[in-house]
């Protein structure tokens, strides 16, 4: 499914080596070509797909005892021969489920296959104060409470994945370091997993890579292959979708903007090391700003309502708050260009605080970013504010599970009794 | 053909929309089978594809009428049948021509579709003094010549891809700025297309990004799906292979290094901004700072063998140009750990000068990246010198050349007089 959203678990990124993982592969091409180009027969995906007509109708049929696809109406083709019975995409009785656990609320989003909403709530913690093993608890007992959510609602989840802002070790499920919760090498799947109902497939990725898959499907830009997406809070993480795919690079450590070494010269950053693009743009460092004169800041509390407290204040005409937007905003535009020239993308997608204030960022941050981009305007790369809020990483967290059983849809329904599990057998 | 070299040209980017995209598609998909699993019969491709056994043998009839693909021998399976007859990529009949033009030299390389090389030269030039209109008479004279040499060798070229140091609109063909020679707004591609014998399809890329190319399919870290390869000369550029395949951009303007802003507080660059990293590891500052009180420098001249002048300084303990190359470094593994935390390379390949004086840099930069990068050690990136010399360039744009073709089987060769342009029609 090449351009297709959450593509980071399609079949193709592996050639099937043997009849099992052909056949897998096949059943996924299948829905993935329903999905993408929308209903229609068996005889038509045949000849679009370039497979063997009697193998199409065998993965049919599988498709349809798992119930991932079912028969809507008849097509008539221009063609002779009798109309073919019309395939669409079903899913309705899988549920997928993704949350994100952040320094204070837990975000829960429950869909079924066609990503249609079933569940979608936000939970306050206090999930930095509470320390990992009770942040993990409370956690277990949201998904739990989400899990029998969607069975009532007739779609069992076929897998949960929760978003982390932090480095993860996505193969493993372990939180290798999330500095805002004060985590470090938390298996945290295994840790769910183990509190959860046995065989629902857990995984954990970066809350900001979420984000950008979300942002790629239902955000305002929805469909651009080249963005990135940028958390705004505290700390500052980013997501890049590259050619229409998640770029995860060799670790799944990428997109980790917050700590671009930006200004040698410049402040200690909460890591330890200097001058980190997080000092410059993140919300502490805009607070600090506002208010040269106020209390050193510490822990950030409610990052929402602080940006509002500030978006207040530049609507007054407060001297301090716009010199200090101004600022923040003159090294967004930078840490903009270092992306363009990098990895050129169309949009720099603004989360959180950032876009709460967007329109008091977005003149100084793209003056910048046109200037420093080495391509200039060229680039054609401008920022936009976000329009998903807080339930950007959740979605995209959901949406992770529903690829992963596109990509494998024998992990979910009942095959057929008489299904072929190999293509049936070719002579000639 | 995911995970292949130079994908950015299969067919897979778009889905097929008629039957004779399809049949292009799916020559694409056999020939791309068998270059990557290696000789096979047309049986074993059928059941490795799942495409039909007579679509197979039909596209195959095509692929040998086309003198892409021969028989060798025969498959002696150990199911029942007789043996089928195996298929192996041919091309010696087609070639590729790669054309690298830079400050002072045009790197030639020429090969058959399997790689094959039959040319490779380089000729020194002064291509920024000599201004565009003489450099492209050259360059077209250098093309003309290769052309006639591969045609000469039996193998007459299905197109020629030159690279060049700078930002280039590879849709049009256009060099939009190449500082270092002085070029902006060159409709290149067009130019030398005028130059040369009719239908010869000419393409223009980034020199850096077709570098990449190069290391993954040939260097010394070849098949390693994350890299990103520097080129180190007085300018610096980038390419990066992210999952296997060059990374574009939104307008093919990725992998600008030379010009991300690393320090507020530097020196002025060529560009005309403030502190770029190319201010900090190019060959000019090397220079610079390894004899702080020699003349300032201009254009620099034969960078290799400047280069080298300093190795010698080096052995002989000099200690401006110990200082120097340890600044160097320092900056380099700063810069790397920008691309660490963005796109999270395996590798990061040197080339240039930085590939030459490798052993001296790598202490402080491995260093300087492990410790600026947010994963540290756990992203396990490390520097490594190119040994492709600066015949990594032109290498990369035959590539393109061959990968165009096997994308697009039906543009070289005589298609069989009765072979079928669309898939034999079905029933059933």
């Amino acid at each position: 499914m090449p351009g297709r959203p959450h593509s980071t678990v399609t079949p193709e990124s592996a050639a099937p080596t043997d009849q099992l993982s052909l056949r897998r592969a096949n059943l996924s091409r299948v829905i993935g070509h329903l999905r993408e180009h929308g209903p229609r027969s068996r005889a038509t995906i045949a000849a679009e797909t370039g497979l063997h007509k009697a193998t199409v109708s065998s993965l049919v049929d599988e498709l349809l005892a798992r119930r991932l696809v079912r028969e809507a109406g008849l097509e008539h083709s221009g063609t002779a021969g009798r109309p073919g019975r019309v395939l669409t995409l079903d899913g309705a009785t899988v549920g997928a489920l993704g949350v994100e656990i952040n320094v204070d609320y837990l975000g829960v989003h429950g869909t079924d296959l066609a990503n249609r909403p079933l569940i979608q709530r936000r939970i306050p913690i206090d999930a930095a104060g509470a320390g990992p093993e009770r942040a993990v608890a409370r956690l277990a007992e949201a998904v739990r409470r989400a899990l029998a959510d969607l069975a009532r609602a007739g779609a069992p989840a076929a897998g949960v994945t929760v978003a982390v802002p932090g480095l993860i070790d996505v193969e493993r499920g372990t939180v290798l370091l999330a500095p805002n919760l004060g985590w470090r090498d938390l298996p945290l799947a295994e840790r769910l997993a183990a509190a959860l109902p046995a065989r629902i497939p857990v995984r954990v990725d970066n809350d900001a890579n979420l984000a950008a898959l979300a942002e790629y499907t239902y955000g305002v830009v929805a469909g651009t292959a080249d963005l990135v997406y940028l958390t705004g809070e505290v700390g500052v993480g980013g997501g890049l979708i590259v050619g229409g795919r998640l770029l995860r690079g060799a670790d799944g450590y990428s997109g980790e903007v917050g700590h671009l070494p930006v200004d040698p010269a410049g402040r200690r950053c909460g890591c330890g090391r200097t001058g980190c693009w997080e000092t410059k743009v993140g919300l502490a460092e805009l607070l600090r700003l506002a208010s040269p004169t106020g209390p050193p800041g510490g822990q950030v509390r409610d990052p929402d309502q602080r940006a509002r407290e500030i978006d207040r204040r530049l609507a007054a005409g407060d001297p301090a708050a716009l010199a200090a937007v101004a600022e923040v905003g003159r090294w967004l535009g930078l840490g903009g260009a270092i992306l363009v020239n990098l990895v050129n993308p169309r949009v720099i997608v603004l989360g959180g605080y950032f876009a709460i204030l967007a329109d008091r960022l977005l003149p100084a941050a793209q003056a910048e970013l046109d200037r420093l981009a080495v391509a200039g305007p060229a680039a054609r790369c401008r920022f936009v504010a976000s329009n998903l809020g807080f339930t950007a990483a959740a979605r995209g967290a959901a949406g992770v599970v529903v690829d992963r059983v596109l990509a494998d849809p024998t992990t979910v329904g009942t095959p057929p009794v008489d299904a072929p599990r190999v293509p049936p057998a070719r002579t000639g």
